[in-house]
């Protein structure tokens, strides 16, 4: 790793910062969404979701818990589930990133407010938790696996560090420092030996170091990670694999178990090898994440196929019927390539979180930000039950957006996401300025060597491939702007004021006004599956840049269950995205394993298509990304050599 | 349906005694397993299964959770979940069938004392459950979709039932009885006006009406039918199809949520239509089983995809790898199809059962009758972990059959299941015998005019086709033999005394000593999937007889997970059942979902097929049920016209 000179207002409003790495992220006086896609996402989370997740949480009893603990009146009505103190914890940071970049002077108050109404229910000795530990409650870490307490004091320390680095919730920084003594002290290497159930904490701990300067929130980080995998916690149905308590993380060579559980692990782990410059632990968790995205991610991004346990299957047990693919463990995905982009710089983690953000966080809010998928199905088989009241529990992945959950870890998990997206667009490395995502941005910043450099990036993306970058500031002397080149664009063409550049790494000196112009080829291409993969076998997905489309049936008028595609025509554009194919209409037999059957009539069709994030926008539909192939072959497989 | 006389002591010893029907159930006096298959089976579950479960229900305090109920010590330290007093009254079941056919004293005598110890803790108003309602404990019927109290019941009426049809567990019957007024009386028409989340005291009290005459107990199962489908549990995140609480039971086309509770509801309905003569309920609930078989079944029978709620998935969604297919789905299922062929005498209700009874029930349990599998997967990719501990709760799934578990109501379901088996195999109609399943068996009974006709059927069935009948007591005159000729065998091949017979019915004047033979083609064939089940597109299974063949791979040497068959080649049978394929050794590239790439290496192979309710018997091993196919159309597809 190299080592990047960072002072310390220049990270101010940035989610993650290392104190080591390859990059320097840039806080939110450094770079800001102006227009396009995440600029829209982006207001809509600031003008509808955090006041939609606020009402809720209040509506809930979830805030009050807080209220009553602090009133001594602690367990006498408490609402909701262990981990509802964690969701107000969320939202309070997504307010913090959130006021910070825009300096709302209201949103300050509110989130003081709320600052304080937590703050008030800690106890004398740091324990906050709202659902533990009171006179008529369970005991203190009475149930590890399942409680959330140290969980739920992870975010609260979370929110902390996100106030603390936007100057917002002033009272907070001490709680979470207040609790993070209590659980040094509690689980230090003279207390108890045990785990949280659901990792989190270590992160936060980390984080906690790296705002405050204190070793000990880094020892204990580093603690909670070497004793896990080693089946402390109590063994149940899902087995300790669930906990990733099965294999110590220095072992492991995959993630398994609960996905969520298994990325927020995986983020403290890189969070600790970078701060103390462990490059074996840094490589260890990269390989893991290597393995986990051949052979157990959804070609969304989407992690976990599971529902019992929102666990990973087994290597390619990616069904698209029931895939689970957790809306927050895409938020954990995209954190966990945000830690390795900075600490490697490598750019291809800025490619996972674009398939993540474009393809599953896109695809989970609705465009009024008030509800949210859960689960993110691959393949919706039939209409859903239309207008569902606000008062009922929709069922997870049955084709609807819902305003709320009782368990709503992902709306406030996507708002603190979106909430300090900006500074997700570009970094600082030795050599340069990077830009790892292509949207309508202001970056103005400083260099490794302190020069102040600033430009403008203009772009339709993902709506078309082209992107305008315009210095805006710079000074004497080159310096480096690398582009990133996404592996689906083997050509790019890139040119400097018109003039046609080789390279989309571009180090020069450049001159204020230069336009720098990538075009990325924005044409639908077909896309297999590798064979391991059987639930899809025998299928084709259509992607578009960073997109996943999907075939959609609004109503159901196209039964999408029976038709298939032809892979050796290319998918067409005009008049709308589509692909030819044909519509079977099959027998139904009373049993469905023939032992010999006539083929189906089939009747030649346009499929349409629509990117997979715009799907279920406009009333119940049936959809699916993989769709049945006519020839399945891939265009280079030359069949069986016997 | 055309009503048959039947003496009271027949069916002594029979299961299911409907009062009306197309065929009379035989009693344990009427029909033995002799040997063979299932006699192999009946054994086991007698000397093995029947006190391992008592062992731990005994050790896990289920039993004495009656004791100290009856000790008004109820809920001072209840072990166990909300339903397991079912499981002792399943087991009370089971040894209720095994002491009435075989007549074991000792036996008997813990029959008695278990049932002492059970109706001991009832209350005096007939309620009974040793989790609700005690001093300590949460009110009787206060949680109806989750709490279990009529399904316990259920099971106790039947345990009751058993008991009276088999001369043991004297003191149940009266228990049972008080137990049913008392549900009467609660839940009658101007009482408690809910029902129970689990159906099954539909059924019990259907049978209760049957063996006590009381008319009562009829109009209180009609009763709780009726209600059900109208929204009243309270809704949750599985929303109220789970509970088959969405659609009224006569407006449903299929069964949808959690498949057990779907089927014992079904079994209900059927017994409430066949005791009322309500001809439209019947066909209203077969067509939903025909449905339900057409599109949300496993090969082997199994129903239920979903391992999160245990319930149906949608039409066609039938994963093999995630295939859920509880053991007590394919048990109710079982019951159900019964309850339709003794209704209908449609022997294809007959081969539903032996799916289910020759690939779920006989692969869930172990050969030593004393560990079982929950869930029955149908593609185990990877390795089980060995040498589970007695303590240790296994992953559901996890390719490894377990002595017991937290929930365990699979085991005594087979239990009963098994130990009034030999009442499944044959019946008598207005014609003559009809012999429905093909074991080693004798039997002896009176037709339906009163004649007393005697046989003796010898066969190795399933491990030959050859099924030889001795007519061993016959009475002037003629009467038919009528013998099931399965679906998957088109020609079979019916001799009497040597000489040929156009038909496996045989209507004609029997002598002592005459042999009926019957062939059936025991070769193995390859099943094709429908194409709109989408987890096993472009795979072909194959299935030698009832039996549903497998490709295992002991210590996983043979990676299952990358192998494709050849249907153009016969499937060997000449030093083993195998099929001719092809190993793959496909590249591991960084991302699953390429462009185009190239064709992976292959290399012929044989692979070595087996039984599919053998795997897992010797050590943990891989497996698969459906293998990719090189050619993926079935014989006749002619391929795409367009």
């Amino acid at each position: 790793m190299t080592a990047t000179t960072q002072t310390p207002d220049s990270t101010a409003g940035a989610p993650v910062v290392p104190s080591n790495g390859v990059l320097r992220p840039l806080g939110s006086g450094e770079v800001r969404l102006t227009e396009g896609f995440w600029a829209r996402r982006q207001q809509v989370n600031r003008t509808a979701t955090l006041p939609h997740a606020l009402r809720w949480m209040r509506k809930l009893g979830w805030i009050d818990n807080f209220s009553q603990a602090a009133e001594d009146r602690r367990g006498v009505d408490r609402r909701g589930r262990e981990f509802s103190d964690s969701e107000v914890y969320k939202l309070i940071e997504a307010m913090s990133w959130e006021a910070g970049r825009t300096r709302g002077e209201d949103l300050a108050r509110e989130i003081d407010l709320l600052a304080k109404t937590v703050a008030g229910a800690q106890d004398r000795d740091g324990y906050l938790h709202t659902a533990f530990g009171g006179p008529r409650q369970r005991p203190r870490y009475s149930d590890l696996a399942w409680g959330h307490e140290l969980y739920c004091m992870g975010f609260l320390i979370q929110a902390a560090v996100a106030g603390a680095r936007t100057g917002q919730a002033a009272a907070l920084l001490p709680a979470a420092r207040s609790a993070a003594d209590h659980i040094c002290e509690a689980f230090g290497p003279r207390g108890n030996p045990g785990i949280c159930g659901h990792p989190e904490i270590e992160l936060a701990l980390v984080e906690l170091a790296r705002v405050t300067g204190s070793q000990r929130y880094l020892d204990q980080a580093a603690l909670f990670l070497e004793r896990r995998g080693r089946r402390s916690l109590p063994l149940d149905h899902f087995g300790s694999a669930y906990f990733s308590d099965d294999i110590p993380v220095r072992e492991a060579t995959v993630f398994r178990g609960h996905a969520v559980r298994a990325l927020y692990l995986a983020c403290g782990a890189v969070d600790v090898a970078v701060e103390t410059g462990d490059a074996e632990l840094l490589q260890t968790v990269a390989g893991q994440f290597d393995r986990t995205l051949a052979s157990r991610t959804y070609l969304t991004g989407g992690m976990g196929s599971h529902h019992a346990d929102e666990s990973f299957g087994d290597d390619f047990v990616l069904p698209a019927d029931r895939a689970y693919s957790e809306t927050c463990a895409g938020v954990a995905a995209a954190m966990l390539a945000w830690r390795l982009l900075l600490a490697t710089g490598e750019d291809r983690y800025a490619e996972v979180i674009e398939r993540v953000l474009f393809n599953v966080v896109a695809t989970a809010i609705s465009d009024d930000g008030q509800s949210f998928f859960y689960a993110n199905t691959l393949h919706q088989r039939t209409l859903p039950r239309t207008a569902p009241t606000e008062s009922e529990e929709l069922t997870v992945g049955g084709g609807q957006r819902a305003a709320w959950r009782e368990v709503s870890c992902c709306l406030p998990n996507i708002a603190r996401l979106l909430a300090g997206l900006n500074s997700w667009v570009a970094t600082v490395d030795d050599a340069g300025l990077r830009i790892h995502q292509y949207a309508g941005a202001d970056i103005d910043t400083r260099l490794a060597d302190g020069r102040r450099v600033a430009v403008r990036m203009s772009t339709n993306y993902p709506d078309d491939g082209v992107v305008q970058i315009r210095v805006t500031k710079t000074a004497p002397g080159p310096w480096r702007l690398k582009l990133r080149r996404p592996s689906w664009a083997p050509l790019v063409n890139v040119t400097v004021n018109g003039e046609p550049s080789p390279s989309a790494s571009l180090y020069r000196e450049f001159a204020t006004g230069d336009l720098i112009t990538l075009e990325l080829p924005m044409k639908p291409r077909f896309t297999y599956p590798d064979p391991r993969i059987d639930a899809i076998r025998g299928c084709v997905a259509v992607e578009l840049g960073p997109l996943v489309l999907c075939a959609e049936s609004p109503g159901g008028e196209l039964d999408l269950n029976t038709v298939t595609v032809d892979p050796a025509t290319e998918p067409g554009v005009a008049g709308g995205l589509s692909v030819s194919g044909s519509a079977m209409n099959p027998t139904d037999e009373p049993w469905p394993y023939p032992v010999a059957t006539p083929a189906p009539a089939r009747a030649p069709i346009r499929i349409p298509l629509t990117p997979y994030h715009r799907w279920a926008r406009s009333g119940p539909s049936i959809m699916r990304v993989w769709l049945p192939a006519q020839e399945t072959r891939p265009p280079m497989d030359q069949g069986v050599e016997q």
